[in-house]
């Protein structure tokens, strides 16, 4: 490609409602044009990027024995109410009425049309198992879109669905994804986790995340540097931090603390270590009666200790907060423990409350908590003598130095940006549509199924925040939108600079690599800076200097300190041998 | 690509709700699936066609010069209001709100998206012309869709817009564009016309579509065999059948034609020639007072000669009748003619009546029409002296036979499917919104625009209507989901034929061909009658009879009739050969 014929509009600022450094290096080197909230036309140097990740994506999918096809965008809502998602989803499932006020939405994921596909077409154990994939627009509408690409409402998506006659066939087909989903990562050039992952409302039981590490990510990773565990930190499971419960020393004794509404203002208050201080938080399930009247919010009071955070996917798991929860309101913490929040405790409660305490806290002894009196802490709590037993659960996030669960050294975290995601979905869609074959013996059997997302447009975010410096991007050579860019310096007026820098760029054409010539005739500058901005990886400089001892000077995009002159004659192959292939 | 490890599901009948001929092949043999009236998958067998399709696009688009991008499927209303579509627009355009309530509209095509990305990207002289295309879902919420993916709701459309300085240069833009899309179309392999199109209500003043020739086309094309004149027949000019108006010969008389209200009925009734005979239509247009009250519809009289019939777009140039129309009501007929229909004409009117004549009604002599009196017609009518000469221009439909409007021969007439369409813009987008670039004296001026479509959904269809037989479907090479299917008989017992078949088919994927080899082992007939029905142009049958003398059996699809045995060594470099390239 010659810049000439191509389109390239950068920006030397960003707009001032990109919140991210991959929305604003995109929108800078014009890789996307902000159309709506969420809504980005991607312009051509970021469709190529698109196109690279997908292609990655289709030749992999395709390796592992999965089917291409293509489901609309548009889908009807029959479908979605026969699997309870057309209620259940939120205000992200756009759901619009045509010309004849049918009810459709526009899809967010197409669970359900490829499982209405599979009941049609499968009838019978010889046809599984068999996989299908799609590349399509995807619509969620957001509430607060964000972070660009990563977050935005209109995305592509590659969606997976795995049919299997049985449990043992789909983990075959989980594993055949996981495995090619290392691949593509691999292939794309990113470095990657796959992290287990809550299977959350969804059910099914095994789940993986593919995490892209950035520090910008949204999402927490635990993982062990001693072995494989990588776990979401919404699932990473907390072992207690303490080597058993202590035997009591001291006498429980109800101190003032007033106006000190924090475990370390507290602890710093009465002088005592903030580790032995619990702290404690109010969760509210709304019920309703037979008759779906709302009768009074069921209180649950969950024991942490004093540095320890609320794991929000855990507490899902207390029983009677299975069915959703919310943090309390002021009012219902009122009428539970007679007092306002910061001094709260297990102590004395007035409603009826269940009482949950994490591993960690379950073990503590001569602890600190709230007299649910304003004003006033206990200290020398201990369990079973100050207050009875309580029960003991996971419910709080790992922190960093937590113990492996899998017994093999210590927790570290990270940040990542979740891109991938492959997910048993056991019976949750072919039960409620019927989806179903018959088995050897003629009897009807539900389809046990797998489904695999990729986010097409995030990786493309994603890759940015991993790669970048303060000048631009730094594309992996895999969906660089152009692999090597070739920057003459006064191409137009410098016969002999014109003349290598043509060579160079048929010969690299030759060789099959994705080359651009700058043929614009920038100052050198601007010309750099342009180039660094958008991020591509190898960037040869033709000069007349250079050409007077038959030279030309080449870079590598992720260390542009380092210069290396290389010989007109051997620049194509030297160049091509740094591309990544 | 081995048959077990794709997906085919024939059907051996098509529902009964497909109406043509493209859709009853298309779902019996797999390609798509309805999911609901206009929306369909496609599936694995079907994509390939579409992806084939595809690509010939992008690659003659690239190579005209075009860039591609991704507009977004939805897109805030506010652009097109801006252009005054958001109401001008029928109820094809589906128009949703989003969480927020605010307005979008799911992309029918994308001028006010583009026309946005051009007046922010575009600022100077310099940075024209550009030319960017899109291929992307597109969204039309037709009140009957039908005809399959011919006329769907949901479909992929290719669409590109140019921009240029002046209309000279967005000539040469159209230009360039209307000979990419000649080369498309050969690529694809379809009969097809370049026809000069109706600018209709989108304005500008050059159009032409691109028709697939099928008898099954809803487009009727109107073409000189002994020049390069083609034209839709909405646009074909029609000149006078006659040399010019005789003198009078005859009287004017009042003839009594009871219950006679056709012009066939009425000639044979009085026993004279049916050419001799004018039919009145009539048309109302409606009309307003400046306080948008109704006020009563203005009336058009249109003759024809009894044989001819009323072109609708030619009636829109009236000018009476130029902000649209209707055919007028029995009613209004009544109050302005003083007769029911059936024993209308030109004579004795009652009301306030516009009266046009066809240039052939207008050359006729002693002519015969209805007297506005029921039963009643005059025979023997003269114009300029029984009745003032009406107002003259051409306002039917061409038919087999008229002079073809370059003076090169007499006209044809052939149905064809309309599969594209290039389009002079002006400044129709671009004025309203603005979409300005400053040239050599940093003047803003609005930029010249062209848009140019392929549906390619479409395209499938049109080369289904095109190419079939009474077995199916026989795609033309260059977008056939296969190009060639081995057929192995007793591939699962017989060792020979299955070496035989494998060898062939690793030489031929070594060759580059697109070639399946069927493994499903399934009965000769049955899978003969698979493969013609999905329409692969290619066959190969390898069986123990014809490897016995060291011979397979090639046939093609246009042609099953004639086989041709070949030697197996010979046989990967005999089918390369017959496939077009």
């Amino acid at each position: 490609m010659r810049a000439r014929s191509f389109f390239i509009s950068t920006l030397k600022e960003a707009p001032a409602d990109a919140d991210v450094i991959s929305q604003q290096y995109m929108i800078r080197s014009g890789m996307i044009k902000k159309l709506a909230a969420g809504v980005y036309t991607y312009m051509p140097l970021g469709l190529r990027v698109i196109r690279k990740i997908e292609k990655i994506i289709r030749e992999e999918m395709v390796r592992a024995g999965s089917i291409e096809l293509l489901m609309p965008m548009v889908q009807p809502a029959e479908l979605w109410q026969e699997t309870g998602r057309w209620e259940k989803y939120g205000p992200e499932l756009l759901r619009i009425k045509d010309r004849h006020m049918r009810d459709f939405v526009i899809q967010p994921t197409s669970e359900e049309v490829i499982t209405d596909v599979a009941r049609q077409e499968i009838k019978s154990w010889r046809q599984l198992p068999v996989n299908f994939f799609h590349i399509q627009t995807k619509f969620r509408d957001e509430r607060r879109p964000r972070f660009g690409v990563m977050r935005g409402r209109e995305f592509t998506m590659k969606d997976a669905y795995s049919f299997d006659r049985d449990e043992e066939g789909a983990g075959k087909s989980y594993d055949k994804m996981y495995e090619a989903y290392q691949r593509i990562f691999n292939r794309i050039g990113l470095v990657f986790r796959a992290v287990r992952a809550d299977t959350g409302s969804i059910g099914g039981s095994r789940s993986h995340e593919f995490q892209v590490i950035a520090n910008a990510g949204e999402d927490v990773i635990a993982y062990c540097p001693d072995s494989d565990y990588a776990a979401n930190i919404e699932l990473a499971e907390a072992s207690s931090m303490l080597p058993g419960r202590a035997e009591p020393k001291e006498k429980m004794e109800k101190r003032a603390t007033p106006g000190q509404e924090k475990c370390e203002l507290v602890t710093e208050y009465l002088g005592i270590p903030f580790l032995s201080s619990i702290k404690s938080v109010v969760l509210a399930a709304d019920r309703t009666n037979e008759k779906g009247e709302p009768l009074p919010a069921k209180i649950v009071l969950v024991l942490l200790r004093a540095d320890h955070e609320l794991n929000e996917v855990k507490a899902g798991h207390i029983p009677e907060l299975k069915e959703g929860f919310r943090f309390a309101t002021e009012e219902e913490i009122l009428a539970a423990f007679g007092s306002k929040p910061g001094y709260l405790g297990p102590i004395g409660l007035k409603g009826d409350v269940a009482v949950y305490a994490d591993k960690t806290a379950a073990d503590m002894s001569d602890f600190c908590c709230g007299a649910n009196e304003e004003g006033y802490h206990y200290t020398g709590v201990n369990f079973g003598r100050d207050l009875p037993e309580p029960t003991v659960m996971d419910l709080r996030n790992v922190v960093e130095g937590d113990k492996s669960p899998d017994g093999k050294g210590v927790l570290r975290l990270q940040r990542g940006i979740e891109v991938g995601h492959v997910f048993f979905l056991g019976t949750r869609y072919s039960a409620p549509m019927q989806a179903n074959f018959l088995d050897e013996n003629g009897k009807p059997q539900p389809m046990q199924m797998g489904c695999y997302g990729i986010g097409v447009t995030r990786v493309a975010g994603a890759a940015i925040e991993q790669r970048h410096d303060d000048k631009g991007i730094m594309w992996p050579d895999a969906i660089a939108p152009f692999e090597v860019v070739i920057c003459p310096m006064n191409y137009a007026k410098s016969e002999a600079v014109r003349a290598a820098a043509d060579k160079l760029y048929e010969e690299l054409l030759a060789k099959g690599v994705d080359v651009i010539l700058d043929d614009r005739d920038m100052r050198p500058g601007v010309m750099f800076a342009e180039w660094e901005l958008i991020g591509v990886p190898h960037r040869v400089v033709i000069g007349d200097r250079g050409l007077k001892t038959g030279e030309v000077e080449y870079a590598d995009r992720t260390n542009l300190a380092e210069k290396t002159m290389v010989k007109v004659e051997e620049a194509a192959e030297f160049v091509a041998s740094r591309v990544a292939r």
